[in-house]
């Protein structure tokens, strides 16, 4: 029998082209001059593709956050102590964090996925537990996690995707909490993209620049610890990733199997859904990257992923904050396509 | 006795700086990193300047579309026929244009002014009837308009914010509608940033490079024939302005004026607020410019003002399509520093 996360690579299809070509030609004919809603129109178009639906609609939107603590937290590679993970997803549950914020301002429905927070969190509506260990190990010393866990936390974010596809979810973004997972990154990231550690890693919530240069040494020791092997996703994940990284690449497998717009959001989660692209490049066109991020290792992977983000507003914070916002104007993209009038419809001379 | 454009400028303060302030300060309290909202941040902390208020309400946002036709596009300088402005004002009466999607969208009331369409106009609830003139003159053979006129579309701007202002109306936009308005802005842009208008100029509606080089030497032979002072934005105006360029700028004079924060859209919003700025330099604090536009005139204004636009989505279609889609994150900002929870109120542990 197939494992879960190769039962779901072998489902993944390219975008329909036909569906993208149909939403080309009618961008022609609606009221403005062509090609001058710029990328409105292209993000449409490929919600088209994605959906295999000519007038897509993106109401029902979901962001999760994925939140779980990291081990190499104990190492000082961040501003913040590791207790704040635990302690920011009692904020996302009590409705005061960026994120909570910004998913009213936006009408998007919100859940917390505990994949490995080290501290117990109380049962609430909102939050899905789906613990898989407290938290990753410090992987300057030993692997992240088991290449089980890193397998589990996989098929945690596609069963995730597939629940909300049944749910009726029509536009899916995700963001991250977890103290310390900025290091995972920049370590997952020199690893795709072949780049040295001092390119690909920045200062996080806000640490010194000896701090960094601590930070730097600390993923050159964790590579050299733990070698992961740079054309296995699941090894790298294994290794030197995060449980809500994990998840996060699961997601992105999951979204593109069950053909759902895909928002990912700063540097922790491109990271994440770069894992996935790697373990089936179809994965590429179902995501969107909603905005750049300050972190110079998300600029590597953009690069690395050949994806233009979509806002680029200074924003370093995770949660999917720069999700919520890129998903009003890709929702705009497709009323756009679906509501404006046509050339004839309206009465409007075309073109001389 | 003052004239209504001499007694505003004289209204016009700085922004508040205490407020500012103050809002820097509690951005370090809310329960993220510093800083890490990026422009998010920026934009909000202004607002508290502009609106002299610690926690503004944007809540009530309206756009203001400004149409008018231009003599000179009898010359040839646009892609689509004059009578498209007619046309396209009739269908954003009917609801079938981008602005009204994106207005639905952001739940935006929408304004649509006609400061000077060639055609007769249908009576509407959404429409306020300024005309000046049936259009301006073709301005490569003689003023554009008369200096009273000019004087005339400024006070027509002031008066509709100061309307505005008595609605309830706490967040501006406005975007335009002028079949050969960009060969106006283009002149100028090139008058204002003593730029060449080679420089300055773009294809607009989607002109070919013939009918570029042909609109390049139409606005030399315009700037040769009316010799506009870069010292005087009422006669630039008047020799190579538009109607609704002029009540645009009158309306970033009002905004400054009455406290009201005001978002400029593309290219030809983007010259009117120059000419405003150029009146009285304190406007300056009081604009957002909503986008980068791909016109290249629109670079050069947006370094002569040096105010970053927020987002750059490649689109060239005016009608404040680009406003509609800022208005969301503006208005995000400031929900941001209301509402989030600080980190005493949640609980979570500050920087260490």
């Amino acid at each position: 029998m197939k494992k879960p996360i190769e039962e779901i690579i072998d489902r993944i299809e390219p975008i329909d082209q036909t569906y993208v070509e149909n939403a080309r030609n009618r961008q022609q004919k609606l009221t403005k001059p062509a090609g001058s809603l710029g990328r409105l129109e292209e993000v449409a178009n490929s919600i088209t593709g994605i959906t295999r639906n000519n007038r897509p609609s993106l109401k029902k939107k979901r962001i999760y956050i994925v939140a779980a603590d990291h081990g190499v937290a104990d190492e000082g590679v961040s501003a913040y102590p590791k207790q704040v993970t635990f302690q920011m997803v009692l904020n996302f549950l009590q409705g005061g964090a960026a994120i909570n914020v910004l998913g009213r301002h936006g009408s998007i429905d919100l859940r917390v996925v505990d994949a490995g927070v080290a501290h117990p969190l109380p049962q609430h509506e909102i939050l899905i537990d789906r613990k898989i260990a407290p938290g990753s190990r410090n992987f300057t010393q030993v692997a992240a996690m088991t290449y089980q866990q890193a397998e589990q936390s996989i098929a945690i974010g596609i069963e995730l995707v597939q629940q909300a596809k049944i749910e009726g979810i029509e536009l899916l973004g995700v963001g991250e909490m977890g103290i310390g997972n900025s290091t995972s990154a920049s370590a997952i990231t020199s690893i795709l993209t072949s780049k040295d550690p001092s390119e690909v890693t920045g200062s996080g919530t806000g640490i010194t620049n000896d701090q960094l240069q601590h930070k730097i040494s600390l993923i050159r020791k964790a590579i050299m610890t733990n070698k992961p092997n740079p054309k296995d996703s699941i090894d790298i994940l294994h290794k030197i990733g995060g449980l809500e990284i994990g998840v996060i690449t699961g997601m992105a497998l999951g979204a593109a199997a069950e053909k759902i717009p895909f928002l990912c959001d700063g540097f922790i989660s491109t990271s994440a859904v770069a894992l996935a692209v790697a373990l089936s490049t179809k994965v590429r066109d179902y995501i969107f990257i909603s905005h750049y991020s300050t972190e110079p290792g998300q600029r590597a992977l953009v690069e690395y992923l050949n994806i233009d983000p979509l806002l680029d507003l200074k924003m370093r914070l995770g949660e999917a904050t720069g999700v919520a916002v890129a998903m009003h104007l890709v929702e705009a993209s497709t009323k756009l396509l679906n509501e404006m009038a046509t050339f004839d419809q309206a009465g409007v001379s075309e073109k001389i």
